[in-house]
C-alpha cells in the first residue's frame, strides 16, 4: 500500500469537498460461485481501496462523518477458529493505522450507529452499488427496498470521487506501469506462443498465470480469439489455425490491483499476409495519430473522431468506403468497420470507476454521450487533463452479421463499397492498444515500450 | 453436453419424485468483479446445468409444472448489436432442444407466467439461493422480502435433487475422470516446478494455466503454500524456501463443470527430511487404511474415526499422543493435529451440492453431525452407496495458535505431550487426497494413479 499520508489526504480532500454528511464506502465480501463458500478470487472495492488501502479482507465498511470529522473502519477481527482454517491476519486496527484511521468497531455495531444518525436526520452518501450483496446490504442498513437503492446513491459523492479518482499522482502512475509491464509480458508470451495447432484457452491460461505470477490476476477476463471481429469475444477451446490473424486484449492488474490493458494482433503463423499487412497499417495509423493528439484540453471524442477520418481514409485507399472522409465520419459509415471508443478512462479499475457512471466519469454536464451508433460505445469524450490515465486502442472489425444486415437496408451506401466489403467476411479483426497519461505539456507511454508494428510483432515471432 | 436422453430422464426421475408444484430453477448470472461488467469466470449454477444442460448463458430460468408436465425454459436470445460485441450464440430454442426442452419463452414473460400460478394457489418450490442477484431475483418474482426467500425455500425439491445428483452414473464418472485427470496434471506439474526460490503465486497461475487449457477452469482457489498447517491457506506471494513441505490442494473442472480435487505434499527441495517422511507416512497410512475401508453400507463417519485411530497411533508412535488410541479419538484428542473432516462429496461442484445442504447431502434424518471439534467439520458421514463420489483427504497440521490455546487450558492433556509438540511449531501440515467412487462391492480411484508415497514424489522431482 502506499504511505499513511497518501490515504490520510486523500480522505482530507474529500471531506473538504464534500463539506458534510456521512460517507459510506462498504467494502467487497467474498462472492460464492457455485455454493457460498466456494469463491471467485476476492476484489475489493476500488474505492474503499482508494481511501483505506486495505486489501485482500472481506466484509469491512469504512464511513466519514464530515461533521463530525470522524472515521471509523467497521469489521471483525479473524476468530481463532477462523485462523485454522486461514491462517493468520493482523488486527484490523493495525491496517487500518497504516492508512491513518484510529478507530475500529464491530460489525454488528454498524447498524445501531447508521440508525442514530438516520434518527438525526443526518443525510447518508453512498455511491451506486454493483454487486448485490451490497444492495442487500445497504436496503438494510437503510430501510428502503432493494428495488430503490440504486435511485438513493448520491451524485454529490460520486462526483467528488470521480474529480479526485480522475487525476493520478505520481506513485499511481508507478504502480500503473508496473501493471503494464506485466501486460506486455504477457502480450510477448502470446505473440510468441499463440502459434496453429494450440487452443485459444490454453494460451488465455498461460497468460493468466503471468498475471497471477506477478502478484494480482487479470484486470478483466481476456480476450484471445482467432475472431477479433467481435468486439469481446472471449477464448475458446477452439484451435488457432495458419493464416489466422489473433486477437489478444489482455491486461494485469497489481497487488494493489491498478490495471494495464493492452492488445496486439498478430498472425497465427509466422507473418502477416499482404493483406493483413495492409489493413495492419490503416489501424496503426489510426492509433499514432490519435497518440499524437492527445494533449490537455483536447476533447477526447476529437481524438476519437480523428482516429476514425484516419481509418475512414485508409478503408477509402483499400477501396471499402469512398466519398468525403467528414462528411462519412460525421454519418457514422466508418462504425460498420470501428463499431466502438478509441480509449477509456483507466486506473484502479480497467474501465476506471465505470460503476461510478459514464456520464461523470467520461463526459460532463454540458458534454453528454451521442447517441449514434459507434459513438454511443465511446466512454471516454470530455477534455483531457494532466493526469488522466487512458487507453487508445483504434480497430478494423469484419463483422459479417453486421456487413449482411446494413447491406440489406444500403445503410449509408454512399460510404461504403458493399461489393468489396464481401471479399472480407472472413478477415476477423485488428485492434492496437496502448496505455498513456496525460501531462502538462502532452503525453506519455506508460510501461516499456513493446513490438507494434508488423515488422517487429515478426521479428518477435521469429526471435 | 450428454445425450437428450441423460436430461430427459433426469427431468422426468425428479418428476415423479415430486408428484407436484412448480418447480423453480433459476440459471446463473454474469457476476461483476469490480463494476457491473467486468465479469468473474461465468459458472453456471450446477443444478439448472443438471437438468438442462445448458452452460455458458447467462440469465436463463427453468421451470418445470409438474401438475401440468409442462417444461419452460425462460430467456432472451442474443440481440443484433450483442452479437457486435460477442460473437454469435446459437438460438436458446436449439439449445434448449439439445435436451428436450422444446419451449423457450422471452424473461419478460416470467413474472406473469409465475403471477398466475401463484394466484391460483400452486406452490413454487425452489432450491436454496447462494447467489445475492438470484435471491432478489426470486424475492421480486415471489413477492417477498429478500430476507424471507431462503426460509420459504423447498427442503421436498432439495431432498429429491440431493437424492438423484448423489448417485453418478456412467457417464458423469467418465466426465469426473477426465477432471481428475487435469487435476493430476497440475499437481505433476507443482510437484516438477515447486522449487525454493519460485513464489506460491506464480507456481499457482501455472497450475490455472493447465486447468483453463483443458477446457474449463479451477474447481475451487488455488491452496499452494508453504504454509500447509493452515487447511486453506491460498497461495501467497511468499518465496517457497529449502526445507520447506509444499502442501496443494487444487482440481480442474471440466467445460461441464465436473470437479477434480486431489492434494500432495512435497517438499521445495529435492527430498523430503527424513523427519517429514516420518510424518508423512503417518498420513499415507491413514489414507490407505481409509481407502481400503469404502464400500457401500459403510457410514464415512466411521471410514473418517478409522483413519483418526491411524493417525493418532501414529502420533503416539512420534511422541506426541499417549494414551489409548480409540479414547483418544472419542475424545478428540487427535483433533488438535487434524482438525477436519476426512472428506466431502464430489461431482458438478467440488464440495458436492453444498448449496443445498450438508444436513441432506452428508447426513440423514437418524444421522445428524456431530458438534465435537473436529468432527463438525466432516461433510460427510453418512452410509456410502454405490455411485457415490467422495474424496479422501487425511492430514497432520501443525498450527502454533491451536497448540498454544491448547496447551495453555491443558486440554486432552491425557493423550498429548505437550512438550514434545512444541518442537512441531515450525513443521507445516501435510495432507493427501485422491478421489474415489463407491462401486457394488467397494472404491475405485478415479482418474488414472499419481506419485504418492515419498519414493515417487522424490523421484518425480528428479525427473
Amino acid at each position: 500500500m502506499f504511505s499513511e499520508e497518501t490515504y490520510t489526504a486523500r480522505r482530507q480532500a474529500l471531506k473538504e469537498e464534500a463539506g458534510k454528511g456521512i460517507l459510506l464506502f462498504p467494502g467487497n465480501g467474498e462472492s460464492g460461485m457455485n455454493y457460498r463458500d466456494n469463491w471467485y478470487p476476492f476484489r475489493q472495492d476500488s474505492c474503499f481501496l482508494y481511501y483505506t488501502g486495505i486489501n485482500n479482507i472481506p466484509d469491512l465498511f469504512f464511513v466519514i462523518d464530515v461533521d463530525n470529522n470522524t472515521e471509523i473502519l467497521f469489521g471483525d477481527d479473524a476468530t481463532p477458529e477462523e485462523i485454522v482454517w486461514t491462517g493468520t491476519v493482523p488486527p484490523l486496527s493495525e491496517l487500518a493505522a497504516k492508512s491513518g484511521i484510529t478507530r475500529v468497531r464491530p460489525l454488528r455495531e454498524l447498524e445501531g450507529y447508521l440508525g442514530k444518525h438516520r434518527q438525526s436526520g443526518n443525510v447518508l452518501h453512498f455511491l451506486p452499488p454493483y454487486r448485490p450483496a451490497v444492495t442487500i446490504l445497504l436496503a438494510g442498513l437503510l430501510g428502503i427496498p432493494v428495488t430503490q437503492v440504486a435511485e438513493n446513491s448520491s451524485s454529490a459523492l460520486t462526483r467528488a470521487v470521480v474529480r479526485q479518482r480522475s487525476v493520478k499522482t505520481a506513485e499511481e502512475l508507478e504502480e500503473i506501469r508496473k501493471a503494464v509491464n506485466i501486460t506486455a509480458a504477457m502480450h510477448t508470451h502470446a505473440i510468441r506462443n499463440a502459434r496453429a495447432g494450440r487452443s485459444e484457452k490454453e494460451i488465455a491460461g498461460e497468460l493468466q498465470a503471468i498475471a497471477i505470477g506477478g502478484g494480482g490476476n487479470i484486470s478483466f477476463p481476456i480476450i484471445l480469439t482467432r475472431n477479433g471481429q467481435y468486439l469481446h469475444n472471449h477464448a475458446s477451446e477452439a484451435l488457432l489455425r495458419e493464416g489466422d490473424l489473433v486477437l489478444c486484449d489482455c491486461g494485469a492488474e497489481t497487488a494493489m490491483n491498478y490495471a494495464g490493458d493492452m492488445t496486439r494482433t498478430f498472425p497465427a503463423g509466422k507473418t502477416y499476409t499482404s493483406l493483413q499487412k495492409d489493413v495492419y497499417n490503416i489501424v496503426l495509423d489510426a492509433h499514432n495519430t490519435a497518440v499524437e493528439a492527445l494533449k490537455p484540453g483536447v476533447l477526447f471524442r476529437d481524438v476519437h473522431l480523428l482516429a476514425c477520418s484516419r481509418l475512414t481514409e485508409g478503408l477509402k485507399a483499400l477501396g471499402l468506403m469512398k466519398g468525403d472522409t467528414e462528411e462519412a465520419v460525421a454519418a457514422g459509415a466508418h462504425a460498420l468497420f470501428f463499431q466502438c471508443g478509441l480509449g477509456h478512462m483507466m486506473g484502479m479499475d480497467v474501465h476506471d470507476m465505470e460503476n461510478l457512471g459514464e456520464a461523470y466519469v467520461g463526459y460532463t454536464d454540458t458534454l453528454k454521450k451521442s447517441t449514434q451508433f459507434g459513438l454511443k460505445s465511446l466512454r471516454l469524450g470530455r477534455a483531457l487533463e494532466p493526469g488522466f490515465v487512458l487507453t487508445v486502442e483504434p480497430g478494423l472489425y469484419f463483422n459479417p452479421f453486421l456487413m449482411d444486415a446494413w447491406k440489406a437496408e444500403k445503410r449509408h451506401a454512399g460510404f461504403i463499397n458493399y461489393d468489396a466489403v464481401d471479399q472480407f467476411r472472413h478477415f476477423g479483426g485488428i485492434r492496437i492498444e496502448e496505455d498513456f497519461v496525460i501531462t502538462s505539456s502532452g503525453k506519455a507511454l506508460l510501461g516499456d515500450p513493446l513490438a507494434k508494428t508488423p515488422e517487429d510483432i515478426e521479428t518477435l515471432i521469429a526471435g
